[in-house]
């Protein structure tokens, strides 16, 4: 049983202890970093010592966010905080030894299967930042320029700089305190959001250029084949959100991304989804995969036209 | 000479007086046609009669923004307000004469040329939207949903969603406030920042498939070729802030998009900068062109392989 904890009480529970360990999730985005790196800063300002799990995953782009708080290998931490993450089988890679007394989670993900002793969770913030922000603003009052950095990285990124529909006026309001503390809020914009590698423009290329549409447009299907990941060269970390694409296409309602893997014939499938008939979920339920009803997934040992046709049969009888 | 109006004192105004007709600037883009729509409905619910201009230069996707105070071609104003415009000559098509009379002009651009009777100008605000935003406020004490649906298209679209750099503190409380007051954002963001037409799609895919890079990358070119206008079929609407595209690569301080016009061997170059190195204005001068440090532009009747050329002798001076 976890004991749910409201902002001031996880407050005055950071305020009461010390010895923190902040672990951000697997596969680490702009929210899970950014809080690890603004409570370690946070509680660092308030006398206490904290450090940040160094999680091998962290991409370039997000590393200054945690690069100051890095424990060395010989941290022994009294307490266990996860930030951003519903499950346990979120810890990052080599932290086994840490996952079976998590003192504290501190999350927004309705889904979070209350894994750790105490939990502070509120489904209806759009980011994991901004629920940082109230617990830090309870513990000191005030939040300083640093701490206002990592918390914009957090905010912006899980809202796509404020353009999802995840976006709340909260969202905003913090935002903008934030800019008010300090937050270097060009900067950051222009490097989470306004910055493509070559390697990415020429994979973006690539794929606008064979986008196929179908169902009277309704359905885009953006396929990312193994030749157009060699010839553009493009890391992992340049594929960020690539799913995310096809759904951009005016009149499309469905936007589907089929990834050839490099094992023979695989493929890997996501599906997004704004139309009232389709359930994303339920498609790819169909091919053993799933997710949520607006964005599911699922992989598949078979060649990418046997996919797409597949596919397209399936979506025939939601649509 | 033209009095300065703070916005009380314009609010005051507008109350005083009634009648108004408002106009858009050429080629407007979402904060004057917010603005203007806005400006309309707030007057509206002050009791005012208040119309739009009929800009035929609105695009589809900015029409619903005023489609509802279209004035009629018999509407004979006893004021004459213009926004976010810093110049008469940027009165719209068919307007000719209202320009020798405009009784108001509420603008943030600092160059403005005080060509209005009254002017309500601030430089620092990101967009006309947050002038107009807190002039209501001063004249109604509250914004309607209708009208903070306006004001959020003209504050979102001027800062690029919140992601360009001159977006501020400011700008993200007003947006905040606006969500709070009804403001369809969700809508909003995904008709202006997350939708590209099919043809769009398409020219963007040959754009980004033939980017260029010298100067070790600090310079990025971006060639529209008349043949690639024809085959993606796009129209002015699909070409909107195209020029900003090759701004985007990582390591890119000047980005250029070169536009190969209808007439035989004719360009259109767009200069934009972020290196301290290089004025934008300074380089475009060269050719018979100018604009800001940061963007610039011109045109010139060489075909692209020399305009290239030519662009880059002159950028080997500044770089």
């Amino acid at each position: 049983m976890s004991t749910m904890m409201t902002i001031s009480d996880t407050a005055a529970w950071l305020s009461e202890h010390d010895n923190y360990l902040i672990f951000t999730h697997r596969r680490p985005d702009g929210d899970t970093i950014g809080c690890a790196g603004a409570l370690a800063q946070g509680l660092r300002e308030a006398g206490k010592t904290a450090f940040v799990f160094n999680n091998t995953e962290t991409t370039r782009r997000y590393l200054r966010f945690v690069a100051g708080f890095l424990a060395p290998d010989d941290y022994d931490p009294d307490h266990v905080v996860f930030v951003d993450a519903a499950s346990l089988n979120l810890f990052p890679k080599n932290s086994d030894k840490y996952t079976s007394a998590v003192s504290l989670c501190i999350d927004h993900h309705p889904s979070n299967t209350l894994y750790a002793q105490r939990t502070c969770l509120d489904g209806s913030f759009a980011s994991c930042g901004e629920i940082i922000y109230e617990i830090l603003m309870a513990l000191s009052g005030s939040i300083s320029a640093e701490t206002a950095e990592c918390l914009y990285a957090a905010v912006s990124t899980d809202t796509g700089c404020f353009a999802f529909s995840n976006t709340t006026a909260n969202t905003l309001r913090v935002a903008s305190l934030l800019i008010n503390a300090g937050a270097p809020h060009r900067e950051i914009n222009k490097l989470l959001f306004r910055t493509k590698t070559r390697n990415r423009i020429k994979l973006e290329g690539a794929l606008y250029s064979g986008f196929e549409y179908y169902f009277e447009g309704v359905v885009a299907i953006s396929t990312i084949t193994r030749d157009m990941i060699e010839i553009a060269n493009v890391s992992e970390d340049d594929m960020d959100d690539i799913a995310s694409l096809p759904g951009v296409v005016e009149g499309a309602r469905v936007g589907i991304t089929i990834r050839e893997m490099s094992s023979p014939d695989g493929c890997k499938v996501s599906v997004r989804t704004s139309s009232p008939l389709v359930n994303a979920h339920a498609v790819c339920e169909r091919f053993g995969g799933g997710g949520h009803p607006m964005a599911a997934g699922f992989t598949i040992d078979k060649p990418v036209s046997e996919v797409k046709e597949a596919l397209l049969r399936t979506l025939r009888e939601f649509l």
